[in-house]
């Protein structure tokens, strides 16, 4: 096995380089992935930007897909050479936040077993996808096998992208005969409308001023959707629902703005699942928030990982209840990441995702 | 009958009077009731400061415990004499709002069946409780009768004070074992701790300054009282819990400090139940909000109405699960209610609640 | 108005005639129907050969569609001259199962509010549908007005077929990846399949014998569709699923064998949702019940009803999500209804279902 | 280390005899705990008398109090020498029913994850812990300390018997205000008892013919207790209920009788929650189910395991909302284990639990 290996390093804010590594170890409970394909995500945006911090040194990405290299030696169940993905959240599985089915918040190590965004380790607290290979703890809890009949980036959505999209339509408990309204319809927009679709509501209403993203949230089972730059999104989301408002109001930006607009736009007893990664306070407007009492929920989620929930939303794929390759938009080789993430980062060229390839 | 009856009228701010008013006809869902015991709410205060604005010549309150003195022609299943109760929030039972479960938001009439704060008509939109009688409307889905063995007093609190305090455990959906904090140690919060205990919270925490309520709090259920004023209960609850925090936080306040605080006490993946009643903007801090990341649920909820409530909150005393007693401080006769406001308003004389007997 | 009115009427076992009636009175809270649609329900099968007894002279049927001829003096929220349907449940909204959400076992008028199928009045202890007119009790809980732009024969499913069916994946809790057996694909079980593919199942095996009735379970969702009479259905859908079985399984039929099969191909911790009515004592078998510790759920449900039910069914019809024109297999006027009868109750010609058009 | 170690084995059917075997290897993920007491279950007592078959040698017994020993290479967050239990149940926390929420279905190292019983290990599918040693599987999903004031037999009950109760309420999903009846009162029955009361049922008939458990059930929560010997439950329950029956019914026993009786008196709409573990197949009577248009719920549930549902339980003790040890009625050493064996199986001298201590 070689020494060394290639990956895109965080070195400080607004660099993030391709540079040699060593291959790390494998401990009894992890697995060594070649890494076939990857991407590019928001979140490593705002590192590279120095808006979240990482330690310096730390190989960046979170949505691996690739094929077991080696298997520690408490690993039972998996194979070398088996194509594999793992969630952008890896938990441990053995953490109270784990037996108390919040995964993403698990604390495995931590004194009561909770941590915040605690499952959140590649590229955050641990090396990410980014590189040539890719450490995965908890091997048996995470890594999920490809069927055969998937490609790589039929199933490159799913650590991350589809995960964390759909669990806005989960955890807002979307119904048959659901209005659901969803702002901004960037890729994680894009799978939360998929969504609502796919969990039976049947007035689905996209937000987002992009025309490609329109375009492809119709496709995605938008009933409608809404150009903000145009008109504004409350006064004609209670227009096309008649002044009563929606069900479902899924925010999956992270601004004032959209959060704000969710709210005026829901009903009374409705739900807003917030997808959004937040860069201030955010303000609850006392008025949409009838002072307290409308019996409102509003939940927030980080990304559900595991290898079931990867396998679950591979499910989705391999039953063509949804393609989402039409999100993957641009193609690069590891060797032209920093490219990628020029392109990614300041939106150029109707990019949605780019993926990468070793 | 009587063709004037006494009751306590909205003037204008500053101005809730005793005086006379026509006795209600009765309309065919409707039941007539003669109150026996009836009490003041915080939000009877907000009204009367012109904080939260009714129509002048409204009668204020929304507690009523009495006895039906007439029967709409369509209503069945009731009888003259029978001692009755009725819920703050008097749902109809027929709009899509309670077809939803979502009896508080009743929007009967409305084009949708939606309506904030719907169900909240007694003393709000509908004549209210502090009156000699009170007109009940959707009376089959309202009145429910008292056992025998029950006195006023000790239901006096079910039709808005233990619903809505039970209502913030049970919206934060304590489980066995849950470890519970509640802002505040009104007569809300305090049925809120109540609601925690007998929901199976084994640590609960209770936050207040004033000994009297500090002392209810432990009577009520807490099993450790933070003295807000003694130390910050943010660090304190850090300390009580080893620095693990809640699974459910409760809001029983409607502050921005107290919402915060419930925030910042709150363990990843745990829920932040709210039952005040706010009067402007909150904000959430981004810190302790995990920017968004943190599994979080808000909930607010609007006391739950409907006889059905009503019944199994009366069961709750009539097993002897609880006594509420102990926050009746004070009586008055309706004579006196003026009297009874300017004590309750100004919150003196460690009063809790006011007993008003017509 | 005319003074009598056609009914199909229950005579004695094996004889339901078409014959004059008075029309009904219209109470306070009644609304008068003019039927324009309606059909002949497995239910009502059962009542013609005296299985389910009713009271002798009963106008039979429980599905109508049809244009509001009267309202009663305390109704509001609607016009003579709508069109509207109604669930074949009509809930009272005003019981105590209605406040607990569980409207189907409505016991208004109980001593407890509860009453087992208490919800079922047409055609079970009031005038049914099969008529020129309907006196739909607790209107304004259960009057749905009909989106102009969708037909009689479109929104016909709704009272029953759709809202039965689906209630089988909803009370199953079916989620995104789940793979769903459903057993019989009649009208009902048909449904189900829709239902299941709605809520994001992600493969799901129809077990049916019919050609007909399996070709439309793949136009209704199905994967998979299993013909009983050619193999175990229960080694079929182990076979499929690689060993797995499902996550959850519908009872479509009403039989001892598929309840059985169904908890067969359930997997640990998966849910047999059962819709069928049975006609004797059902047989758990220890093996697949793994002793009693299976972490198993089974949950019967009694077709939801209620106006609130029927806007969102008539909202998946709406929103072209579903099309269940395909079940209407054969057409006939009122006057032939024991024509339909005889067809229907002997399931000749392929008949899924009949619309009578009085 | 001695090389060899005291085990309770089976041998044959009805015979279990104290005997030497080799100390067991810890693994990499293991724990070898040195118990200090331990106890004998009703499912013991079948292993014995051969209905329920294990491999013969197999060391016997679940429920574990002990002292960490040694510590296998990959566990982390635990000492030796700290004092702990395990669940009777040891889940994986890594296989998809885990990742599910469904622990004690645990299928790790099977093709799907899934496993019926699979998380029940201790004395059946491996060595357990009637013996003065114990290898804890997974370790860091299953090892919960011991808070320093709890004794031994305070916390004895947590492993199966109240973790097994106390799902009997949780699964039952008890609300405030809910009246339940738990058919029953062996050691779970009590505990069911016990967790329905801690769930906030304001009216708990327990069902037992035992004056001294029928005497514990009061003081564990029982309002009304029925003697089955002196009247027939059902009759009895719906005369308490004044006909209404209850909401939720927990059959603790595991005999047809117990189960028909438990469907007898629930309420439609409500909730069948069976404990019991059966010996041959079941009857659903026909008349009691409403012919499968009821409504009703039936779980079925294994004992949750894992450390966090240990570590809540022992917070219940903790917190002297429950006292176990009225339950411990003998105590015997590991060496006379036979006798215990003898005393238990027979039920004589009222016993409920022995506490056996190496």
């Amino acid at each position: 096995m070689a020494r060394k290996m290639k990956a895109a390093i965080f070195v400080e804010p607004n660099r993030i380089v391709l540079d040699e590594k060593p291959m790390p170890d494998v401990g009894p409970l992890d697995a060594l992935i070649r890494i076939t394909t990857t991407t590019i995500c928001g979140t490593d945006v705002h590192i590279l930007k120095g808006e979240y911090p990482v330690a310096r040194g730390l190989t960046i990405g979170h949505e691996p897909v690739g094929v077991i290299e080696k298997l520690g030696s408490a690993v039972e169940g998996y194979q070398e050479g088996q194509r594999v993905i793992a969630g952008a959240i890896t938990p441990s599985g053995h953490s109270a936040a784990c037996l108390c089915g919040c995964h993403s918040q698990d604390g495995a190590g931590t004194r009561h077993g909770f941590k915040p965004m605690g499952g959140w380790r590649f590229g955050n607290t641990i090396d990410g996808a980014q590189a040539e290979y890719l450490l995965v703890p908890d091997a048996m809890t995470n890594l999920a096998p490809i069927p055969d009949a998937l490609s790589d980036e039929q199933v490159l959505m799913c650590p991350d992208i589809m995960s964390t999209g759909f669990s806005g339509a989960e955890r807002g408990r979307v119904k048959i005969g659901d209005t659901v309204a969803v702002f901004a319809q960037g890729p994680i927009g894009l799978c939360a409308t998929a969504g609502a679709r796919l969990m039976g509501a049947t007035r689905i209403i996209a937000v987002d001023a992009v025309p490609a993203r329109m375009e492809i949230a119709r496709r995605m089972g938008a009933d409608h959707v809404v150009d903000f730059s145009k008109a504004d999104p409350v006064d004609e989301i209670m227009r096309i629902t008649d002044g009563r408002g929606v069900d479902v109001a899924i925010e999956a930006l992270g601004r004032q703005e959209t959060f704000e607009a969710a709210l005026r736009v829901l009903r009374p007893g409705g739900t807003l699942s917030s997808l959004g990664v937040y860069s201030g306070d955010l303000t609850i407007p006392l008025g949409p928030f009838h002072a307290g009492l409308g019996d409102h929920t509003i939940v927030t989620t980080l990304c559900p990982g595991g290898k079931e929930r990867m396998r679950r939303l591979m499910e989705v794929i391999a039953s063509s209840r949804l393609d989402t390759r039409p999100l993957v938009t641009h193609r690069f080789p590891l060797d032209r990441i920093e490219e990628a993430y020029d392109l990614f980062a300041n939106q150029r060229d109707g990019v949605l995702k780019v993926a990468i390839a070793p």
